[in-house]
C-alpha cells in the first residue's frame, strides 16, 4: 500500500468518527489503519477537532485512560440549538396545522431524518453525563427522535406497544391513564427482554400534554427494575401547566392556538435559550 | 477571519457532506464557508472522493450542470454489504430468538441506531435512481430502517397507522389481508396531507411473510393516486414462496428453524452477494 497522505486520513477519519458517534475509537485503530505513527494520528485528530470547532460541527475529544481513544459528540452550541428550535418553531407555527380537537398536525416534521436527526444531537447533548443504558419510546411518532436520540448517545432504542404482539415473546404489559380528549386506561407493553433489571433508561418522546403517557414509561420502567435517567420530548403543551410527572425536558412549548390566523404559537423552551 | 487552510477544510466538509447525504451542494457554498479560490474547493473535493474510494467509505461525487455540486452517497460497496449482511444473520441465528408460533424476536436489532444505519444505506442504495419522493412504512417495526433509508435519499418519511388518530386529521383508511396465525382483515391509515398525487414512494418495512401489509400499502397509495417505484425489507421468509407482492427486494432470507439448535436459520439474500 502507499504511503497514505494527512490530506487522505482526514476525511477518512472524520467519516469514521461520524458514523460512530460517542464510540470510542483506540489510536492504534487509526494508525493500523493508515500505517501511520501515534504521533502523526494525534495531531491528524487535532487537526479535525479545531476544524469541527471552528464552524460548530461537534465535538472531537480524546479520552485519557486505559479505555481512552478519541470519540465524536455532536454536542451543537446554544446558537445552533436556537437556531435549530426557532427554525422549528416557525415550521410548527405555519398556518393549517391545527387539527379538529386542539391538536397540532406535527407528523411530517418528527419523522423528517434531518429534523429528527437535529432534535437527537440537542436531545443526546443533554444525557450524555446520566449515562443511559438504552433509551424508550412509546409507539409511534416519537420513534425518529428516540432512535436518533439513541443513536448519538451509541445505545440502543427500546419501543414500547399498545398491545404486545405475538413476535415480541413475552411481555410485560401495565395499564396508564391517558389524556387527550377525556382521561381513560390505556395500556402499553414491552418485551420481556428488552430490558434487564438495574439498566438505566432514557425516556425520550414527541409530545407531552399532560404526561399521562411519559408517566406510564416510568412506571413500565419499575416493573423492569429499571432506573430512570431522564425524561425529553420535543414537544411539551404549555397547559396543563401540571403534568404528571416533574423534571421532563422540552425542546419547544406549544402556547396555543390563534384561531384568527390559523397558526399553532410555538416557541423554543426557555432552558434551551 | 485567518486564512483556512486545506486540512481545516477537509474534515469540515466532510462533516458537511455527510450530514446531509444525497444533498447536493454547490462549490460556492464551501468557497463562501472556507473563503477559498472554486479551484481549491474543488481540489479539496477529489481528496476526500479519494479517501473515501480508498476505505470503502461511501462516494462524494460531482455533479454536472446548472444545479450541479457535490453530495454524499453512502453506496456501499459489494463487500461491505455482505460483510453488514453477513454479520446481521449471524445476530439473527442466536440461539433463543424463536417465539412461540414461529416468530422471530427482531425488535433489538431492527431498532438499533446503526443497524439500522447500514440497512437504510444498502436499501437506499437501490432506489437512488428510481427518485421517490418518500419512503412509506407501516408502523412500528419497520420505521428505524424506514427512517435510515428516507435519510440516506434525503426524502421525508411517511408512516401509516393501524388506526387514523385524532391528531393527524383527515386519513384514507383501506383494509387489507395480513397473514401470520390464519388471516385476518386489518386497517391501516394515513393522514390525507401525507402524500400528493403524482408523488413516487417507495415501501420499505422489517419483515415480509406473506406480503399481506406490504400490498396494504401499495393500494393505500392507489388510493393517493401515487406511484410505488419500489418495495424493500429486513428480512423476507422463504415461506411461502408466493408473496402477495412480486418484485420486493429483501435484504435477508429467513429460512426457518431449527429447533434443536433453538436458532433461525437466516441467510443473506442471493441478489445481495
Amino acid at each position: 500500500m502507499d504511503k497514505i497522505k494527512r490530506n487522505e486520513r482526514l476525511g477518512a477519519m472524520t467519516r469514521i468518527l461520524l458514523d460512530t458517534p460517542n464510540r470510542i475509537h483506540t489510536l492504534n485503530e487509526f494508525c493500523a489503519m493508515f500505517g501511520a505513527a501515534k504521533s502523526t494520528v494525534s495531531e491528524d485528530i487535532d487537526l479535525v477537532s479545531a476544524s469541527f470547532d471552528r464552524f460548530d460541527l461537534g465535538r472531537i475529544e480524546t479520552v485519557a485512560g486505559a479505555a481512552g481513544g478519541v470519540r465524536y459528540r455532536a454536542m451543537p452550541s446554544p446558537e445552533k440549538v436556537s437556531r435549530v428550535l426557532g427554525g422549528l418553531a416557525e415550521q410548527l407555527s405555519e398556518p393549517g396545522r391545527m387539527l379538529p380537537g386542539g391538536f397540532l398536525y406535527t407528523s411530517d416534521i418528527t419523522s423528517e431524518g434531518s429534523t429528527a436527526q437535529a432534535a437527537g444531537e440537542i436531545l443526546a447533548a443533554q444525557y450524555y453525563d446520566s449515562k443511559p443504558d438504552f433509551v424508550l419510546t412509546m409507539e409511534t411518532k416519537g420513534i425518529p427522535i428516540a432512535l436518533m436520540t439513541a443513536r448519538m448517545l451509541d445505545v440502543p432504542l427500546v419501543i414500547a406497544r399498545r398491545d404486545s404482539r405475538a413476535y415480541e415473546g413475552s411481555a410485560v404489559k401495565i395499564n396508564y391513564i391517558a389524556g387527550g380528549a377525556g382521561e381513560r386506561i390505556e395500556t402499553m407493553a414491552l418485551a420481556r427482554r428488552a430490558v434487564q433489571p438495574g439498566q438505566r433508561a432514557l425516556i425520550i418522546d414527541d409530545f407531552m400534554k399532560g404526561g399521562g403517557t411519559l408517566k406510564g414509561m416510568v412506571d413500565l420502567m419499575r416493573e423492569f427494575l429499571a432506573e430512570v435517567v431522564g425524561v425529553g420530548v420535543m414537544i411539551s403543551t404549555a397547559r396543563p401547566e401540571v403534568k404528571r410527572l416533574e423534571g421532563v425536558k422540552s425542546l419547544l412549548v406549544l402556547e396555543g392556538f390563534d384561531l384568527e390566523t390559523d397558526r399553532a404559537i410555538v416557541r423554543p423552551s426557555a432552558e434551551f435559550c
